[in-house]
């Protein structure tokens, strides 16, 4: 069995963490850690566990969660995971950050959109953890920079396109949803259930949210030149899911038909990316609670636009799921080994 | 006071114009009609009227509707519109009628998104009642084709800068999202709540929504030019509400205190239209039960792009508050009567 | 005009006391207060109300506010009302108070659920302010406690039968549900959206909840003898709305036909109390953004037990519609002045 | 493999069945039926489903189904079940009734609920599904009638306290409130999501259910003598869910660490039901997706009345779990297998 310690387990990918490896045959939760509720029970944080995880929250001592475990999920925020990660790399073992922390190759990045990173050198070694774009690298890996929630539908809803160079680079919007767990478990006047219930808006307009320049270099990359995008986030009054409605002018005039072949034949094998019908979208509904990445395909008959409409659960393809797909793929376990989940629905 | 009918009143817009039109001091509804209830109390299809509309709802006959009132609203689904509509106006009585059977100009048009419209000569009479855009003609009208949720959301969202040919035309993206009651009361899997509570999707992908002729009809007289429109409509797990998040490339470099000022400008004096501050943005929350559209405005810092996000009820700025609009103005009553209704919140 | 203040503008009780008084004729709301959001505009807060309340929260200072009011609303928390309510008291105004400070009549009772009381001798002078039961006494005030949501649906719920002698007054439950905006605007983990969200709950089981004894106190009087209830809260994922549903055990057999018919003599003339038919039962969706509270009544078949269920609106019957009930009683002004809301439906 | 046949596979209990057995390691699902979208595939009705059930609906012909399945799992409406189930069983193979078909022991009480039973003599033969009761019958049995889910709720609320025989049988009542997927997937008004969302309602007020004989018939088996409920459901605006509040007055006084000693007992060794520490209370939240059913216990200081709080989720321990729990004990298989789910939070 593979040992495994979920640091920072009382915020929702922590819960969600442990909801995957639950049934995941190969892996044993031995530590969970939060500051603020070390020493309650994991199960008082979060009732749903009753009776399956009433083991204590520690607080974090990098050094004794490690001896316990073979690999070590940091679901922390920002800042906070770069604090810790070094001291579990030096004990030798393998870490999947689920932060921002380890996203950015380039420490000036970080900086003008967080702070000064404390270990910039873990930036170069660190692999941006995607298995749909670098299986190969991330097996190789000991540290994992688990994608935002955000960027994991966008780039999967554009790399065949990316990859094949079919699209003008300016041209890109991103118009993204989200539910509201992706905001945290903080206690905040804005995430109150009166404040957003029965309401819906726009956030962080114009090209501020975080998440854009991770969303760039990895677009940059597929794409094999610089590539920005116009991004805008909303928030849904729902629990979980995200979707990114993508526009994007081609190069050359395509049909639907063509790009769905592209996009079918990009994603044969993937286990948990779903290229849907020609005519068929999809819904945040028929993801809920599964590691999949629901895609639609159009074209705009008026303005022969593209439009991509990706759809996951924030939570797990664009959390913990996607995280326990690395922890598979670094340990050699079938790709889908406790991942193989039929959505809730409704 | 002024005798007013609503045919088609065991709809959600229905039910609202008998919200609103029952804090209009100028004004008594003196019959409501609705095939599938008649001979039922308009308080038993509703009871959140009980004590109040007490009254029976009649089979539609058009000559004794007429009869007892000075304007009638039209709430019914498209084509059964077009088909009383005619009576009514033979009777020497105005119509706001709130279906999409008057808002095209074309009766190629309507019959392309349509079917053949059965009183073609009646849409070159008709006025597009939204008020921003012409106020003086529906002063004079006799038929008020009331505009769509969505179209309003967006003409009024992009009116400005269309009028100084500030934006090329052909980058018009509008990514729009609706509360569920713009799908009408009709029972159908669809929108139980089941199906679509906790999920966000989107539908009408690739520019086959009906109101895509009507929206382009009017931003192409707004811009003095053929103007297409890139439109995605989604549904949020909400009742009321649209948000249209709107994307368009400007001619020349602005700044966002240019767009800004210019909104200013453009809806000062006007009493529905509110113009955020420059870093706020709408949300529906704040529209709610309001006749209010709310316009948030940015540019984004990457591309250059303008980015326009407006909010309103589709129940009320996007249906029977605006044809209470258009009334006032037909009625020569002052504008905001019985419409200075404050949002719900929460 | 009557001016009046509303002490405590930021939280949900205030702005929904703003949104009553707007459409109300004779009254201007002359200052707003918030502690937290002094110097701030009132629109700032809750952006619902832009363009028209861009007025600026002031820090309390009661002698400033008293002088610019005729009758002030406190919508403080418990024990900071009873800090200020003196105050306004001794330069004559008069005080509409929305906390529990005056709600009961025995300050033992007070310090046995609360704290100790600051200002005993007005415990007796104060009026529980619900309109249906002493509507005389609320007339010739100067101090109304405002009564709570619970206790509203439950009294109203309950009066008919107790006034009779019908029930036993050992035997009454209170199963009681409530949506969230009852929990206030604090920043609370356990009001979050995630948190509340698809999902039911039960709190304050077992005799706990600080309603208890405005309830007891209030039942026992319309009783004539010493009256205790069960009384079960429960929180529904919804903005607004408490719906109760009562349970007691007759002291003779009666028939649903008896109850109908003294529940309709009872409220004969009440405006805002609605009874429904035999056989209908309330949802609080009926009364959304009303001051109706709805009364539906059955026996149950095989046990003899009178059930009946009662919904209103928390924020409008429940608290601020009904605190303008009583302004409007104090003033003489008709009592549904600015109050014949019809509720939102959707 | 254990082949399975799910009959009636187009509802919501028929794609939980299938989402549950998907992680049963044991089972096979052989066939799917659905008379209204027989020849389309499985993950057309549910696109959650999609590359995982692309499975074709068939038409139902019970020998075609019973030739491909060891057990059979009928989730139709009542009625429907028992037209079918006699030909199921005549071929030899073992059936898992989800219906309300065979709950019922008296077919008289049947006929005055529903109508002519088809088959009463199988009334007899037929085990009422609720392991934590009867769980040798259940293994013996080769026709389960799977119980609803209120009943679920309150029989295992109540089954401690029943069998001591601590409580007076005239004094029950179940206060129950479920989420709207209890009312299934067929296109209704009153279901639709506007009609359901922001809004809670009772229904079947006054001893009218269809669950109370089934309720009645089993706490009068567990209570030794004839014991009747007061019995209120309510639908509150959520997906999945069922909380029951009930309320019993004891037979001689009884402390709340008594009743929780009492329940912690009776329960000990019970994989799905958790008995909460003292103190605590249970939310629908906190079982949603997972086959547990957890139980909280208070003693009200006013009247001494036993209360007790049960939630599941309706379509899990409601449902499609409670009989895969029950399959599991028909065929062997440790009860858990399959059903260790963690509930999904948030």
């Amino acid at each position: 069995m593979l040992k495994v310690a979920v640091v920072g387990a009382s915020g929702y990918t922590g819960v969600e963490l442990i909801r995957i490896l639950h049934n995941h045959p190969e892996v044993l939760v031995t530590s969970v850690t939060s500051e603020q509720s070390a020493g309650k029970r994991l199960s008082d944080v979060f009732p749903s566990l009753r009776n399956r995880y009433d083991i204590l929250l520690e607080s974090l001592v990098p050094e004794k969660i490690a001896e316990k475990a073979d690999i070590i999920f940091t679901a922390l925020p920002h800042k906070a995971a770069m604090q810790v990660v070094p001291t579990f790399l030096a004990t030798g073992k393998k870490v999947i950050d689920l932060s921002a922390d380890y996203r950015l190759k380039s420490a000036d990045e970080y900086e003008a959109w967080y702070e000064p990173h404390l270990n910039p050198e873990l930036l170069v070694e660190a692999v941006y953890g995607l298995p749909e774009v670098r299986r190969a690298e991330i097996a190789a890996a000991r540290l994992i920079a688990n994608p935002g929630c955000y960027p994991t539908s966008i780039i999967l809803g554009l790399m065949p396109l990316l990859k094949k160079k079919l699209i003008d680079p300016s041209s890109i919007i991103s118009d993204s949803k989200s539910g509201v767990s992706g905001a945290g478990r903080g206690a905040k006047v804005d995430t109150l259930f009166c404040e957003v219930n029965e309401g819906f808006k726009a956030y962080g307009v114009g090209g501020v949210h975080r998440h854009i320049p991770e969303i760039e270099q990895e677009i940059s990359l597929l794409a094999g030149e610089k590539t920005a995008i116009t991004f805008t986030p909303h928030l849904v009054p729902m629990d979980r899911g995200i979707l990114s409605t993508l526009y994007a002018t081609p190069v050359a005039s395509v049909s639907a038909a063509d790009i769905h072949r592209l996009y079918e034949e990009h994603y044969d094998g993937e286990a948990f990316v779903r290229v849907l019908k020609q005519g068929e979208f999809p819904s945040t509904a028929f993801v809920r609670g599964s590691n999949f990445c629901d895609i639609g395909l159009a074209v705009d008959s008026r303005s022969g636009r593209i439009i991509i409409v990706s759809a996951l659960d924030n939570l797990v393809k664009g959390a913990s799921g996607q995280a326990v797909q690395n922890m598979n793929i670094i340990c050699g376990f079938p790709e889908t080994m406790g991942l193989d989940l039929i959505p809730h629905y409704p």
